[in-house]
């Protein structure tokens, strides 16, 4: 079930796929890193490969409905296939998109991806959840669909700009919880492909015994079940939400005492994380109720999962009604209304 | 990965849903059949259970990426939770749909069927193939999504009418070629009980040992690629399709030698087949090599692969390519074009 993790150079990438054993490559590629790579990674033409390409809105755009049924007509309409094989070259968002077009193509087909963002990197392109996203909250249609191959290349960091930077670093943010090792190696001087390597193998090895998120890989989610919600509701980016879905869990379930650490890892991450969207205003606890009761972690019409960290390294999974955690943002107000770091 | 397969009187079916280990139960059910047995069975009501209903477009109409998203967005704003799980009421179509909104809802919630047409009870209900419609064909977009429970209750196929009977019946044929003990019990005076025992048995074993039909399952698909073609082409009933199907691969791969055998099964199970819905006319060989170009089974750009059957219960698989099937549909143009048994 795993996939095959490779870090290569982009040079690399068409012998790759060269090696694929099909004579029928489909390739999703976001428009930007199109625009931007399509010279130095001419996957248009590979040699004894009939190429058949699909070029995505960027980003979380490409991910509804009304995108998956026109790149899975689309490909249809070309005579695809069983043995075809579907390469997503963009960040997280092309490749949750991809892994849902290879998962319902012919009920199956496989499929590679190319991460080309330091949060597809470290995160998203691994593990083999593919999604797209519901007016009623993120990835809350999808999939558990492992690519065969991930083939990372730190060369698409060098046109990464600072926002999309930041974003990748906050999942590092919560690998160095997740894990001690890799939250000593975060120093103000971290080579990033080490630290990149090092998040992969982590998340490698928990979704290896953990494939359908019955138990361990969910540790994965420290961060995200507030993180969604103020992605959602602010539309800001989804590894900045991550840190501020931290911050939120440890306010209320660990009395802020992480809050230190969280500010040491962004600065030495170099993350923008600037101030919370809602410093100084009320911070929304209907709305972002709202988005609770509607994550995947639900596990009853009463009950919600959070995954809580006190110490790093050591997760805990702390199942609590709605209704107790809308008084404990109630109760912790004052200071979310202030959190800055 | 099994399903639990159950045999069980109309009146028990609110029992079962009962006991299933979820406080919320989703119910997507066939219009038409839920007109005719919501008295029998209501399902809108059971103690201890919160209930989310989705009447389904009956039949195959339903198997479209609009329905698909209308069903999925409805429960998601229903704030519906990982542990819900899904109950599908109706045909092969509504299980079909109902498996890939179980599939896809948070990545995956349970879901367990209770086919209502005779189709379904055969064939479509088992297996975990789940799957929607596109215009390039039928159930070309799709997942492998075991349900946990399929409750088959025969009082169901009372309401049938005659051609729902016959196109279920026509599976059973299917499966009288691949089993010589199916084949022997198909008398004039067979009981439909036994046989839809038999043929679920039968299926059952098949699926264990292939779940994602990358061998041995392929033999389901004995008549089903000029089926798909003929279903699309004509809008005549899926097993009547499939019967077309098996005569066709009898006359171009041998010789037409089982066409007598077929007679005789359509006969004894009272199948009201009528002519071939081209006799007198020509065979549509250039419209039927498009579907067949867009068929599942196609293996590369070139091939397609047939499951032939030259004597009872021995299957063989014939990869094929799509110049070769041209031509010998060419060279029994005048066979084809005066088929009717």
């Amino acid at each position: 079930m795993n996939s095959k993790i490779e870090f290569c150079k982009i040079d690399y990438i068409k012998e790759k796929i060269r090696s694929i054993n099909s004579d029928l490559i489909l390739i999703i590629a976001d428009l930007n890193v199109w625009s931007l790579y399509s010279k130095v990674l001419p996957l248009m033409n590979i040699e004894g490969k009939k190429i058949i390409f699909w070029k995505a809105p960027d980003g979380e755009k490409v991910k509804d409905f009304e995108n998956l049924s026109s790149a899975i007509e689309f490909f249809l309409s070309k005579n695809v296939h069983r043995k075809a094989h579907l390469i997503s070259l963009g960040g997280g968002a092309t490749s949750d998109f991809s892994g849902m077009v290879a998962a319902l193509l012919l009920r199956g087909i496989e499929w590679s991806t190319i991460p080309t963002t330091l949060l597809s990197m470290v995160d998203a392109g691994i593990g083999g959840k593919v999604a797209i996203n519901s007016p009623q909250g993120k990835n809350l249609i999808g999939a558990f669909y492992h690519p065969t191959n991930i083939w990372i290349c730190d060369a698409f960091l060098e046109t990464l700009d600072k926002r999309e930077w930041s974003s990748g670093a906050g999942e590092i943010v919560k690998y160095a919880f997740l894990s001690k090792e890799i939250g000593e190696k975060i120093t103000p001087e971290v080579d990033i492909k080490t630290l990149i390597k090092d998040c992969v193998l982590y998340k490698e090895q928990v979704v290896a015994v953990d494939f359908k998120e019955s138990g361990e890989r969910k540790k994965l989610n420290f961060g995200h079940t507030f993180g969604h919600a103020i992605e959602v509701e602010y539309q800001i980016p989804h590894g900045l939400s991550v840190i501020w879905g931290i911050l939120l869990v440890d306010i209320i379930f660990n009395e802020g005492k992480l809050i230190p650490k969280v500010k040491e890892l962004v600065d030495n991450l170099k993350i923008d994380l600037g101030d919370s969207p809602w410093l100084n205003k009320e911070f929304p606890v209907d709305r972002i109720m709202n988005y609770l009761r509607k994550d995947k972690k639900t596990t009853s019409t009463d009950l919600i999962e959070f995954v809580v960290i006190k110490e790093v390294g050591k997760t805990e999974f702390t199942s609590i009604s709605f209704s107790e955690i809308e008084s404990k943002l109630a109760e912790n107000k004052d200071v979310i209304k202030k959190l800055t770091i």
